[in-house]
């Protein structure tokens, strides 16, 4: 029977912090601190996904699990940066004090940055396990490529720059979609191909959820959209109408409500039809993209 | 005949821009936010040694340059962090404004954390064209992993997390130590070790440019502590006194100008020590560390 979102959710909340290195107790702050994030919540998408995706090409999770932990790490510390004061100015972050709210700003910083760096520093310390296995050093190396090329200024780093840029100015529908295909997409595209290098995956199964995880993520984040407009404040742990009160281009606020409502129907059937030649092996991708218009927080 | 400094830097300035990826024109100020550090000058201390130990272990310099500016933009990263207003709240380095004065915070933040991405991505990217010869992916892996280590939770990221906590608290001698070893010194150890990997050391000289690495990165930061006490505001690019100003703990602010001095020698006499069985072949590092003490910026 195949694994479900909450199989894979539990193992990640597991393991999610057996990777943090022996932080000197001369530094001990900076392991609270990242503890303090890494552990107050989230659905944990990206490492499922990853972890989802290796399943699903036939690899072995537990090996998948440093660069699953790794892009959780890189995911938590995008969020850390972009609650400080000097980006969204966030207080609360699922329903819990943000970490400079509880640290300091300083401190925020830094735990992000030692976060960002972990990630790489357990890929690689991960891959030298293999000197022996040419074949295994190749999909990990493929994969931590992924991972790398999402998180930065060609993906993730970039989204989250035309998005404080654009607070405050109307955004054309093309402007608001780089965004979002950079800010949320690149990362969640960069799990499942992640996912999918470790393990024995055909080029044309790269290529159909390579188009899922574009719809995806698009999907994801206008549902998030609509969420921030309509959403129950406590099954969310925070305010709705926060986009708004800061100025923030979203989906609905350019387009209107139904017209977002439309266009997630349309990307979510994208995604469903990209992974048709899988169903008897993806009810996993299928039902997760299918549950977003239902979705919750 | 051996390079010297001024050979390696040239070589990192010409090319110190060609591994940023290409940024969408819609984050276009990113890119510029980037470059502005980039360019700003420094010493470029940390890509000479990696470069130079490469060249020291029978390396070609050429393959090591996507290191080289890794490590370079991870440095440029910590010090665009540092400068922020939560942190050491700078507003000049190296006689120009800092990151944020000149693109605001956010964007410096966004840039610091984009830099440090990068560094990974091409790192990951270079491993890419050595799929068929596994001894050079190898040499890769190991010298990346020491870049991670050396700037992460276990490396620069508690030093500066310990140095910011120390402000406005006096430290004992061991506690400034392990910050300066952390801080200044993981990120110089990690360079040499990364280009002796990309190289073809044996274990001994492994060893014993260890040695070398940690006795000149505290050596470099001691006589940091000195020339903000004594130095020459014009040819160091920012006002003396500064740490002091800040209540920083600085090697001379514990111990007295006097013993400063003394432990400057005492860790380049150690460094040079580390080095005699190659001094045949050693004479960058040798020089290196014994103008330390002449050191103006």
């Amino acid at each position: 029977m195949e694994r479900m979102y909450e199989d894979y959710k539990k193992i990640i909340d597991e393991h999610l912090l057996d990777f943090i290195p022996n932080i000197d107790s001369k530094s001990i702050s900076l392991y609270e601190s990242i503890k303090y994030s890494l552990t107050a919540g989230g659905k944990r998408l990206r490492p499922v996904l990853l972890l989802a995706a290796c399943d699903f090409a036939g690899g072995d999770i537990h090996e998948a699990l440093p660069y699953a932990c790794a892009i959780e790490y890189i995911h938590t510390y995008s969020l850390i940066h972009d609650d400080l004061p000097a980006m969204d100015n966030d207080d609360l972050r699922r329903g819990l004090p943000t970490n400079h709210k509880v640290y300091g700003e300083a401190l925020a910083i830094l735990a992000g940055d030692g976060l960002l760096t972990t990630a790489f520093e357990i890929i690689n310390k991960d891959m030298m396990l293999y000197f022996d296995s040419p074949d295994k050093i190749v999909k990990r190396i493929k994969a931590s490529y992924e991972i790398a090329k999402g998180s930065g200024c060609r993906g993730m780093v970039a989204g989250q720059v035309s998005d404080i840029e654009g607070e405050n100015n109307e955004y054309s529908n093309e402007m608001l979609e780089y965004i979002h295909i950079n800010k949320t997409g690149a990362l969640i595209s960069a799990a499942i191909k992640a996912g999918l290098f470790l393990g024995n995956p055909d080029s044309k199964m790269i290529i159909n959820l390579d188009k899922y995880a574009e719809n995806l993520g698009l999907a994801y984040q206008i549902a998030d959209d609509i969420l921030d407009e309509i959403g129950n404040p406590e099954e969310l742990g925070k305010a709705i109408g926060s986009d708004k009160k800061k100025n923030k281009n979203t989906y609905s606020s350019i387009n209107g409500l139904e017209a977002s409502v439309k266009r997630l129907k349309e990307l979510t059937d994208s995604a469903v039809e990209a992974i048709a030649p899988y169903y008897d092996n993806a009810e996993f991708f299928r039902n997760l993209v299918l549950e977003l218009k239902d979705r919750k927080k």
